[in-house]
C-alpha cells in the first residue's frame, strides 16, 4: 500500500543483502518512517517481542525469516536441526497468542526436515511471505462484495466502516486482514469512511490505522475506545470489520481486548459484525472462548504512553506522509507510578456475536459447520 | 474522604476570606495536589469550562458560589438582577449535558428573586454543599446493602467492583455516587477491591478515581477502558457501579462515553449493573435516550494527553499521597497532530440494560413507575 506515493510491504528482503530482512519500525509510527533490518534469529525475537513488528500475519512471515537466520548461524554445527528447533521454541515463546506464529515456524522447521537444505528454507520464507500478500488480497476481494452492497443500498453515500486495533497492511505483508476490503473499495473508487478505534494501551489504532489509511487517501476519523457505542447507537456506523489472532473451530474470535465490547454494540444496534483472516488463523484443536490463554502484558504499557511534545516536530504536516524526520518519541506517566494495574492483551468474541468471518477462501459463517465447509 | 491522613471535601469556603472558596485543581492531580481558590463567576466559570471542576454534583455546588459571586460583583448596580441571570447564562453554558449545572443555578436565582438578600444566597450556596454531601452519603447508604448482599455471599472474600471514569467524592463534594457505596463498604470493613477504567480521552479513571480510592485506601486496579469486557467473561466482575450525568423519566442514563459498552457487557454476562446519582439528576421533561443532547469536546483532548515524564517525579513514591510535589506535567501528541477525530463525551445507557438507580432517596428499578414512586 501507498506511504507518501510510494508502494511498500510491511517486510521485504534487503536488495543488497540476501541475509537482511527489513521491517518498519512500528514503535516509531506514527511519529518517524525508519526501516528496521533484522539479521539474525535473536533480531527478530527482540522485533516480535518488543512489537516493532506486531500483528498475526506479519509475525508468523517475520519469524519464518527467522527460522533462515537460525539456519545461517547453525549451518556449521554439527547438529544443525538441534539449533534450529532451539529457535523456533524461542521464536514461538514471544507472543503466545497468535496462532499465525507456531503455525510459520512449523512450516519451516518441516521444509528443513524434509529437505535439509537452506535454499528451500528461503524459497519457502519468499513464497510465505507471497502467499500471506495474496491471501490477504483474497479476503479483500471477499470482503469487498459486503461495503459494494451497503454502498448501493445507502445511493453511494459512504459507508462508515468502524474498526478496532490494526489489522491492516502494517499487521500482514500488505493489503491487510479487516482493513484489505476496505482499501480495495476505496481503489475501486467506493466512498468509504473509517472510524479508527485508538485502542489503548499501545494505541495501534490512533498510531497504526490511522497513518496506514491516511497515507493511502482513505478518509477516517480517530475515536476513543470508549465511542463506538454512542456511534452505533446513532446510525454512524454500517459495518464493523475487525481482525483475529486466534478463531476456535467454532467460531469465536480473540482480538485485541476490546473487541468483544464492540461485537456486543454492533449485536445490539443490528450492526454487520465481521472478523477478517487467513484460514491459518483457525486454531482447529479448540472449540470454545474459555481454551484460548489470553497474554497478560506489562502494566508499564498503560501507566505509560508514548508521544511527541508539540515543539517535537521538525513540520507536523510532513507526519501525515512518510518521512525520515528526526522526531524525539518521549514515555510519560499518565497515572500514579505505582498504581497497581492489569493488562490482558487480548479478549474473545464469542460465535454468537460474529455476523460472519471473512477468510482467503470466502466468507462463511461463525459456526462449526460452516467452518469445516470452508476448510474443506 | 482521606488524603494522605487528612479528611477533605472536594470545595470549602476558605477560613480566612468568606469571598473565596476554594476546590483542587483536579486537572493536577494525581501528579500534584493544588488548591485553586474561585474568587469570581468567571472564575468559576472557567474552572468548570477547562475542568479543574468536574463531576456532576460538583459543577452543580460550584455554579450556586457562582452565583454568590455574581451577586457580589453586581450588588451595586442598579439592574442587580439583569446582571445575576446573565452571569447564570454563562454558567449554565459551560457544560451543556450536566442537569445538576441549571438545577443548581436555577435554585440559587430563584432564592435570590424571592429574597433579594446576599445573606439568603450565601445561606443557601453553603446548605447545597451540606446537602450535597448528605445526599452522597445517602446515597452510599442505600448501596452499601447490594455489597454486603455479595460480600456474604462470596463468604466475605473480596467484591470486585467495576467502574468507569471518577463518580467519586472528587466528582461531588463528598463521598461520591458510585463511589459512595464503596467508601462506605471499605469503612465498615467488608473487603471490596475496584476495577478502575481509565476513562479516555481525559483519563478521570486513571488520574482521579485511582488517586482518591488508593488516598483512602481502598484496592484497586487501573485497567483500560477495553478491558471490563474480558474482565466481566471470565467472572472477574461481581457489580458494575457507575454515576450519571442525567437519566431521563424512563431510566435511561447518560454517563461517560461507554458506559453504554460496559452496560452491554455486564448484561450479556449477567452481572448486575447500577447507575448511582442523586434525584436532581432526572430530568423528568424527556423520557427517551435520543432526547439527551451530548457534548462534542475538543478534539485535541483525544490527540493530546497529558503526563509526567519519569524523571519528572521528586518522588515517585510520595505521588500516591498529597504533597506539594512540583511536578511538570507535560502534554504530548499521541498520534498525527492533524488526524480528524470525534469527540463525544457521553453516551447514553439505555433503561433496559441498567438492573437498578440508586439514588438519595432509595433504590428503583430503571423504569417510568418506580421513578415516579420515589421521586413522590
Amino acid at each position: 500500500m501507498k506511504v507518501g506515493k510510494k508502494e511498500f510491504r510491511s517486510i521485504w528482503q534487503d536488495e543488497s543483502d540476501p541475509a537482511t530482512v527489513n521491517v518498519i519500525d512500528q514503535r516509531r509510527l506514527p511519529f518517524s518512517f525508519e526501516v528496521l533490518p533484522l539479521r539474525s534469529v535473536n533480531d527478530v525475537c527482540m522485533a516480535i517481542a518488543g512489537m516493532a513488528v506486531r500483528g498475526a500475519p506479519l509475525i508468523g512471515a517475520a519469524a519464518a525469516w527467522g527460522i533462515w537466520f537460525s539456519f545461517l548461524e547453525h549451518k556449521g554445527d554439527k547438529n544443525i536441526i538441534g539449533g534450529i528447533m532451539n529457535d523456533a521454541a524461542m521464536l514461538k515463546a514471544t507472543r503466545p497468542t497468535a496462532v499465525n506464529l507456531s503455525w510459520a515456524v512449523d512450516l519451516m522447521t518441516d521444509v528443513y526436515e524434509k529437505t535439509a537444505s537452506g535454499e528451500a528454507l528461503y524459497a519457502e520464507a519468499l513464497r510465505l511471505c507471497d502467499e500471506e500478500a495474496e491471501r490477504s488480497k483474497l479476503i479483500g476481494e471477499y470482503g469487498l462484495g459486503l461495503i459494494e452492497e451497503i454502498s448501493s443500498s445507502k445511493g453511494g453515500l459512504p459507508v462508515n466502516i468502524l474498526t478496532h486495533c490494526n489489522a491492516g497492511w502494517l499487521a500482514c505483508v500488505d493489503y491487510g486482514t479487516a482493513l484489505a476490503p476496505v482499501y480495495l473499495a476505496h481503489d475501486k473508487g467506493i466512498r468509504v469512511h473509517v472510524w479508527v478505534d485508538e485502542t489503548r494501551p499501545r494505541n495501534q489504532g490512533g498510531r497504526l490505522t490511522a497513518w496506514e489509511l491516511s497515507n493511502h487517501g482513505v478518509p477516517c476519523t480517530l475515536v476513543t475506545d470508549n465511542a463506538g457505542g454512542h456511534l452505533m447507537q446513532t446510525g454512524m456506523v454500517d459495518i464493523v470489520l475487525v481482525g483475529c489472532d486466534r478463531a476456535t473451530a467454532s467460531g469465536d474470535v480473540a482480538n485485541k481486548t476490546g473487541t468483544y465490547l464492540k461485537a456486543l454494540a454492533a449485536h445490539d444496534n443490528g450492526i454487520p459484525f465481521y472478523s477478517a483472516f487467513p484460514v491459518s488463523t483457525f486454531d482447529m484443536t479448540i472449540d470454545s472462548p474459555g481454551q484460548i490463554i489470553i497474554e497478560e502484558r506489562d502494566g508499564d504499557e498503560i501507566r505509560k504512553t508514548d508521544g511527541v511534545p508539540e515543539n517535537g516536530f521538525n513540520n507536523p504536516v510532513e507526519t501525515l506522509h512518510a518521512t525520515s524526520l528526526r522526531v524525539d518519541i518521549q514515555s510519560i506517566y499518565i497515572c500514579q507510578p505505582g498504581i497497581p494495574v492489569s493488562n490482558y492483551g487480548f479478549d474473545v468474541t464469542p460465535a454468537r456475536l460474529i455476523t460472519g468471518l471473512i477468510t482467503d477462501r470466502g466468507i462463511c459463517a461463525a459456526n462449526k459447520e460452516s467452518i469445516k465447509k470452508i476448510l474443506s
